[in-house]
């Protein structure tokens, strides 16, 4: 299985590496990151690079897309050279998946249409603006088509899909091999579970990088 | 707070990334990933590049050294060069971390005397022979020593850190920004709660690998 990872400038970068580390783990698989230009992409943070090996033209007919979130996929939205590499490589994927707002892009790219889908939930809502039924929950199929929450929810999705696509025994096999065996020291990791002062805070926060940028 | 991540080629890519996803998250900390040498490091997968903005000599004093594990740290086990560096970090560091096999980069600097830690379940006995005492928990603190269990628990460390050092506050807006409510799709993540027959495969694999080369 060829899994191509889409990144680029100012992405969340455990969006993509959380899902990396599951899929690399699958025998035989491969995967490849790919970037609108290959070469360095800078994380949303600012204090890391990540290196895309290829450019978007060359990595053709991956048998499954992954594209991740962060703020510096708002450009993405727009680029209709995105845009058509991702309806391309869904034309003959075997899975189309995104992590965190990564699913907005999926979305701009028409390929979320009458789909059930997720995304981080301060964003879930605009799933709407793309046709998609937003649902909140962590990992969400709907045919070939898997959307995680946001950015750690790609670990969940990966072993999701390692388990379909090689099996049980391989997802829990590498489940075992990267120790996941989360043990958070809080239960503040979705705005169901956490204080409401939070999750109003972060809105906030959101509203105003909105209103600002 | 100033954060250096050690990275190298060969690393095991979510043991830096899972921490620092937390950690560049707190308001005002600053993260750096250093290398031996300053530029693009290898996963030990092959399939990406980490870009280590800074060398050893560029870092000097960080409140925070953390390591990460992967098949690429033993050669820095014996680099004079980084152990003391890692010694000379420590020496000022208000708190001294690994993940996953990280903790034997630190053993093998003589940080773990007599000390309580942790490291992968695979790697876990290899810590007496620093004068550590092996603890088979996911996250373990001794002083300001914290040790993290294999590759995904690094975010569960990094998550304690931020409480203790920045407030349990920051901490749970953190969790809730990462959307961190894991819900893996089986429980298989611990040699104690995975099937016998995977966790025997999976040491057989790495006695394979230590024997082959």
């Amino acid at each position: 299985m060829r899994t191509a990872i889409l990144i680029f400038e100012g992405l969340t970068v455990l969006d993509a590496v959380g899902p990396y580390e599951v899929l690399r783990s699958v025998p035989g698989w491969e995967v490849s990151f790919v970037a609108p230009e290959a070469g360095v992409q800078r994380a949303d943070s600012g204090a890391l690079g990540l290196v895309a090996d290829y450019s978007l033209e060359e990595v053709t007919d991956p048998d499954i897309v992954l594209v991740g979130g962060g703020a510096g996929n708002r450009p993405l939205m727009e680029d209709e050279r995105v845009l058509e590499w991702l309806r391309s490589a869904d034309s003959t994927s075997r899975w189309t998946t995104s992590v965190c707002t990564g699913s907005l892009v999926l979305g701009a790219a028409g390929l979320l249409e009458g789909k059930r889908a997720t995304s981080h939930w301060l964003f879930l809502e605009r799933l709407r603006e793309f046709g998609a039924e937003p649902v909140s929950e962590r990992v969400v199929e709907d045919g070939k088509v898997m959307t995680a929450a946001g950015v750690s929810a790609g670990i969940d999705m990966a072993l999701n899909l390692a388990a379909l696509a090689a099996g049980e025994e391989t997802a829990k096999a590498i489940q075992l091999g990267i120790e996941y065996d989360p043990q958070p020291p809080f239960d503040s990791g979705s705005p169901a579970k956490a204080d409401p002062k939070l999750v109003q805070q972060l809105r906030g926060q959101l509203s105003d990088q909105l209103r600002d940028g």
